[in-house]
């Protein structure tokens, strides 16, 4: 997607003025992505974008220079394997006029010797991360990012129903995973996630799809995700082999209550462990408050984890324009696992849901 | 692979003992893979395996710790969303008694604020990466590691066939880089990078595969690995497309020379630095010193970049059982680039070529 790169970097220098910050240093990933439109090859070697109070400047590896000389008019402090990043860094702080800055914001996913790299260059500069300059900026989507997730929110509809289609007994859950990045695939998308959880493996939340065979009545999890024109989807529904297995359609009946209350709390103004709470609260209240052991959900962007997290401490005011997932699960050991997620993007009077799937049970064949 | 954890983690505390170190610090990643066989789903969330003079334990997110208990009996020390890892880490540090660690090994590798929570949680402490640790361990592989990276080699030489055979005018770069990821897929390979860099695109040593089409006369680098049973595959040759380009014979044979002189170099007790120096003073020689502008090779083993780093300045003394890359270059900008790489992994007498692909102009189809 093309990036206008020059009024990002004004409204993150406008943060930057308002948090005290005297640097934000980003490394080749989706900060820089959100910046640039791209970011150099990540690798072993120091690159940084490095944001002052005025100027910007590369921290590059001179192998870099020229295939990002493509890509972008920054200025440039090369080194070479030779002789290190450490001079380079030294001339590029001053250039950026941030040699003497007492507030460093790191780009949280860059390496660690990276960032060390910056902090002993900056002796007693006092360290932060993104969340209150380029991840406050990110969460707000334009129109344009609007439009790459209503995209992505389709293509993931119809894996969806592909998913569906693939699941009956004998089946294994890497055969059905195996049908969802084949449409992903058919489409131009980059399959990125294909949680495929039958039965009790469906009560692990981050299971990997495996070897394990659909049997008749098995609740099967289906969390699939893909990426195209760098922006990326993110679902969840639930199948059931012939027959959902015995007491599963109260407990579904429980998390969509409960994702309809996350939908209702999810205002403009709102605090963001306040929607948390209305999905949390629905489940507590029916007595399963101890198997929903994850957050309600996560902004997704450049990043299919990004902020704001929607979580029970986040004091996150939600605006309107942030994208984030509302994904409220039950975890039954031993006998399967209940998550149905909506990837929505936040309006003046509440919530656009970007999924036009139901959230019913589909029943598979037996 | 199957991994023998324990006798990894008794070598890891050989070495803590040897360099002073309280506290290894690794994140979900290679430097896990080698000490487990596996590492958890790596996120925002942090999830470090911290090893310490005796014991060790993991500080893991909630989330995850049922489906990474199926992997491993290490202790967990679990941390919920609302929770934040601060009080778990604070335990886990007690518990493998490293809560007055003086010196913190960190993977370099993993997040920023992965890394900062761990030093802010052990104020004082000094830090270091793991390169006289896990990294000096990793660097020596085992008959296993051995029989992975050669089976892989061979898929790449049959890989750059495939792209050798791809090649002719009109054709475009990212044809060609499609044709190698093909025949990586049918072999069950999954493809780390496809550099191909026709005519002047070749002077960029880490150009990505573009819409170029091929025209009579262009030199090709071709750089390609992928990866399977979890050990990866790096290979450069040169092809051109019907004849090779004015003056390319002489700066190939230059490359060649600098080739042979850096394996000739390779010998247990040398220094890393003596192999780069062996090569590139061949090409200096030549008059192409300044055309050469990367080091001459890098470790490969569960990374395809991992130490030792083959440069003009590392002290690393190479042992039998290292594996790396030599591969010089030289790039003429506008004109073309020329790269041939080899990796070998080091015997008593010598390094052994992995490869079985001469390193000869390979002239495509006109």
């Amino acid at each position: 997607m093309k990036v206008d790169t020059k009024s990002r970097l004004a409204a993150l220098r406008a943060r930057m003025r308002e948090t005290g910050a005297g640097l934000v240093a980003v490394a080749p990933g989706s900060h820089m992505d959100w910046l640039l439109g791209y970011h150099p090859h990540p690798d072993e070697r120091a690159c940084l974008l490095l944001v002052g109070p005025e100027k910007e400047a590369f921290l590059m590896p001179a192998l870099n220079a020229d295939g990002t000389r493509e890509h972008t008019d920054i200025a440039f402090h090369n080194w070479s394997d030779d002789q290190g990043p450490d001079a380079a860094l030294a001339a590029a702080l001053q250039a950026v006029g941030a040699a003497d800055a007492r507030t460093v914001v790191l780009d949280e996913t860059m390496r660690a010797d990276f960032a060390l790299l910056v902090l002993d260059s900056l002796p007693g500069a006092r360290h932060a991360f993104t969340a209150d300059t380029l991840g406050a900026l990110r969460m707000v989507k334009d129109e344009d990012e609007y439009r790459a997730l209503k995209m992505n929110a389709g293509i993931a509809d119809r894996a969806m129903l592909a998913a569906f289609e693939a699941i009956r007994p004998g089946r294994s859950e890497r055969e059905v995973a195996d049908a969802v990045k084949a449409y992903f695939s058919s489409q131009g998308a980059v399959p990125s996630f294909w949680i495929v959880g039958g039965g009790p493996n469906g009560a692990f939340p981050h299971h990997q799809s495996g070897e394990r065979r659909f049997e008749e009545g098995d609740a099967v999890v289906i969390d699939i995700g893909a990426k195209k024109e760098g922006y990326p989807s993110d679902i969840t529904r639930m199948a059931a082999v012939g027959r959902a297995p015995e007491g599963y359609a109260e407990v579904h009946a429980v998390v969509e209550a409960a994702v309809q209350a996350g939908l209702e709390a999810a205002r403009p103004g709102v605090k963001a462990k306040e929607v948390d709470a209305a999905a949390r609260s629905v489940i507590a209240q029916a007595g399963y408050g101890d198997y929903f052991v994850h957050r309600t959900g996560h902004g997704i962007g450049i990043d299919g984890h990004e902020p704001p997290y929607i979580t029970a401490t986040s004091q996150t005011v939600l605006e309107e324009g942030m994208t984030f997932s509302i994904e409220p699960g039950i975890y039954l050991p031993g006998r399967f696992g209940i998550r149905l997620e909506e990837i929505v993007i936040l309006r003046a009077d509440g919530p656009e849901i970007l999924s036009t799937l139901p959230r019913d049970l589909h029943i598979a064949k037996g």
